[in-house]
């Protein structure tokens, strides 16, 4: 029988550093704290890498793609079918995701982790297929303990297999935010009409109905209770993987950048299992899915943008590469006050 | 007599334009709306430059460098020197402006607009210097009506030498937060209290302090009512070479990346010459000084970016670009429902 892995990360806590960090941030050529968010940031980069110099290599992101049985309830805008056509998508480079990461020169790798479709063989998708979508999480577990901890399991074999100290987290799957919305009620206890939102684009009829399908599983699902188990009964193939994906990228001390409403409820599960890997995120932005907020909160998250995406695919992971550079070249590229030979505040 | 140069600025309004622009961003691989802000700053970009396929050109940020006369009554936590050694800092590549524009390929322009310092001949400072600082608008106007419209004719000569289409706002000076929060009062008559912030670091006497000088300022100067008298009244050389700059790209249709206080400020003079302006405009970020927020709903703006960064220099507009890209990016190189094949939303 497979078991889920396990995985050892370490917290980033560490005083000298932290304060050799903040001494360099301070000596540079602006009043001190004028850097505001980008200061902290450089600082977490600092910890998490355990230098106070620290490099962003070969930046990527994954695109973990998945299909979930739960969609016969209705509860998404869009037919499943678009799940594989997306993969195409990103395949043929025409996604967003594909021009932002083009763009803020990010590699994207696109997975396959149950999609409901055969693509055949094809050179630059990955293939990680646990099944063709999961079973109908209203009805039934979303997937057995072992395809749940084999996508873990891929999620690190993924991980193992990247040379850089960035990794991004985006998905495609119709119906995921139901998914996650489920995730979320269940582990934080937070009533579902918070956790659920239009999604691609319900109606608010649909999003009511969103709602009875979540409650109605939550109690159909009630001895679940570990993460593990709560992942299992109403996760998805695509965020399974990403909680493994995620964990692995800790444990190596990636910066990890954090997604929207979905790649988030991977993390929520992720943290339910290790919090310490909370110290490694970089939340990327709000999105406009309502629950999203609620849910960065139950995280004790603060995110860098709010742009009102709603988009899913890494996208909002994509944008906010350039801020994370911004943070580490400032600290690594600005002059001190010492050597711009640049007078330091006067005493009031 | 040297008399304030005119400008003719274009409302970037067209019905059909619109619709052509909104159909276009519709049709893309994505639930509609779901790329949230950077579609509204898509079809922005569309407008100014009348085409559905919008090209960024050769971005460039100018930062104007001043001193102010006010330092005299201590309302800055750094000494005026500061102003020409950030200066070189400039030159010698190590400020942060530097770092961000670096990063994101930006062209980076000094301009001396009236720095208290003999910088003698260098090759990369741009040398329109109106005097040595303007004088101290606690006692006297900062300048006189010849130096403004000067400095408003500076700004324009500089933009007529600018190549490309997008172009980012930055300043330096010691003082320039006091000159702006009093451009603020006077203009939009928001109390002087609610217009004052720390700037570099004062402490709350400090800032008190500051106040009182602005409240007394505004006394001094009640007779100077027009956009044009309030700028020569209490504003400054960096400040008036910036209001030209921005009116004289608008005429030009680019796009203007506004940055944090000061920058505002001279865009709210700009706007209470021609509010067309506005329309030109992409609010980089809100920034951490504290009269900002309240400069920004009087300008009508939401800025995109809130890292509560409070350096100036143009920091906040190097460093909102990459989402100005991302715009132009997705609205040219995203598929189409169409060409990708993809499904469209179903009906419910």
């Amino acid at each position: 029988m497979n078991i889920a892995p396990t995985f050892a990360i370490s917290p980033i806590r560490n005083a000298s550093l932290q304060a050799q960090l903040a001494e360099r941030i301070n000596n540079k050529t602006k009043p001190p704290g004028s850097l505001g968010r980008l200061e902290s940031l450089a600082e977490q980069i600092g910890l998490i890498q355990q230098t106070t110099e620290p490099v962003l290599q070969a930046p990527a992101i994954i695109v973990f793609a998945g299909d979930h049985g739960v969609v016969a309830e209705g509860i998404s805008a869009f037919p499943q079918d678009v799940t594989w056509q997306m993969v195409e998508n990103f395949l043929a480079q025409g996604a967003a995701i594909n021009v932002f990461a083009r763009q803020n020169q990010i590699a994207l790798h696109v997975v396959d982790a149950g999609v409901n479709h055969d693509f055949g063989v094809r050179e630059s998708l990955l293939n990680f297929k646990i099944a063709n979508g999961t079973r109908n999480f209203a009805q039934e577990p979303a997937m057995s303990a072992e395809q749940c901890a084999t996508a873990m399991q891929h999620g690190r074999t993924l991980v193992a297999g990247l040379s850089g100290n960035v990794l991004g987290f985006g998905e495609m799957g119709i119906g995921n935010t139901t998914a996650a919305a489920a995730l979320m009620h269940k582990l934080t206890g937070i009533p579902a009409a918070e956790c659920v939102g239009a999604g691609t684009g319900l109606s608010v009829q649909g999003v009511r109905h969103k709602q009875q399908v979540i409650e109605q599983a939550a109690q159909l699902h009630a001895d679940a209770v570990t993460p593990l188990q709560v992942l299992a009964s109403v996760g998805g193939f695509e965020i399974a993987m990403m909680v493994g994906a995620m964990l692995a990228a800790a444990e190596r001390r990636m910066v990890l950048l954090i997604d929207g409403f979905i790649v988030s409820s991977a993390l929520l599960v992720a943290a339910r299992m290790h919090p310490e890997i909370l110290d490694y995120c970089v939340f990327a932005h709000q999105s406009d899915e309502s629950g999203h907020a609620r849910m960065l909160a139950a995280l004790g998250a603060r995110p860098l943008l709010q742009l009102d995406l709603r988009l899913g695919e890494g996208t909002g992971a994509a944008l906010v590469y350039p801020l994370v550079q911004a943070a580490v070249n400032f600290l690594n590229q600005m002059a001190t006050f010492e050597t711009a030979k640049v007078s330091e505040k006067s005493a009031e």
